[in-house]
């Protein structure tokens, strides 16, 4: 099956997989059933049966599957075993906190470079990384290319980022600006908006 | 119809809805139609009315959505029209740039308690709030209940944290953590993970 055959809420499902099966294995198991595994991801045995068919066969019915074997092979599948760059724009309080975010190096994403318009962090050191101006942008990625890009600047300047950064090689783009960014076919694109999410909850808060 | 009877999917599509009319509106505009909502949304115009027709009806056939209107009505059913109290547990990088960040506030919450474990932190101010001892959670949640709880603790801490809130009246978890928590029928879960974010785009980018 070519990749883009597989529906996209399927995929978006897998990196949930893998995370539940590095808490089962954490938890001492190496065999998981479907029905388990959808009890914990709060969905249906035939879900997960369904989804992972996307992707040949991983278990024998009747004996679940080895933990680390699913896990190996979907960690292939999403390509998480190689650490992957990413250039962030922005370096206020959320950038800040996203360099420092050692939950990104451990699951193999690392923020190589970091960029802001303000005199106030420019030339500043955050973890490891120097902030750069963002006049620079286009230059240092055409020295060191990245995949990623990771933007976290206000509201009305995200989307002439994110076309710079679409324009110097970027593929993929997590956005922290509260507002939808128009990105090319074939770009991917991932929003990250607490607000919305609040938003959503308190309507049953009544 | 009953607030139950809404599939949670529609539900969860209305705060992008309220948020592409705020822009549509920056903009100068005062009527949309279904079409061009869908277009800005990335969806289809068809599923824009088959949302909205789960709250009654909001346009006349040919003549597009009055704006201010249909946004005014959205928040009224997502209950934005009041200040939504929240409290914090866990004051690191994740939970500053949550004190900091000035998107909550603008859109009706906020924080108005944080915790932490770390004597590194408590008692420490950050914008208006000086971080208390988690060991005062339930005295103070006695004292000013909230519906919301955040959690930015570490992945280990984070099912106890979010069992004490809701054991304390907090009805709805904005969880930061990278873990899938359980909680209670009734109660709202939202988990904010960019990794899970990265890790599906990734999928596509070989």
């Amino acid at each position: 099956m070519k990749k883009e055959d597989v529906p996209e809420i399927v995929v978006s499902r897998l990196p949930l997989y893998v995370q539940t099966l590095n808490h089962l294995l954490k938890e001492g198991k190496s065999v998981v059933s479907s029905a388990e595994l959808g009890e914990r991801l709060k969905t249906t045995s035939s879900q997960i049966r369904r989804d992972l068919s996307y992707f040949g066969g991983f278990g024998k019915q009747g004996t679940g599957y080895d933990i680390i074997t699913l896990m190996e092979s979907l960690r292939k599948i999403l390509n998480l075993n190689q650490t992957w760059q990413v250039a962030l724009v922005g370096v206020g309080h959320v950038g800040q906190a996203l360099i420092n975010y050692d939950g990104f190096n451990r699951k193999g994403f690392e923020i190589i470079m970091a960029f802001d318009e303000s005199p106030k962090v420019i030339g500043k050191k955050f973890g490891n990384l120097v902030v750069k101006s963002i006049n620079e942008l286009e230059e240092e990625l055409k020295i060191k290319p990245v995949d990623i890009g990771a933007i976290s600047v206000p509201a009305e300047n995200a989307q002439e980022v994110c076309d710079r950064l679409i324009n110097n090689g970027v593929r993929a783009i997590l956005n922290y600006a509260p507002v939808s960014l128009k990105v090319p076919e074939g770009i991917q694109l991932a929003t990250v908006d607490p607000v919305l999410k609040l938003q959503k909850m308190t309507y049953y808060l009544k």
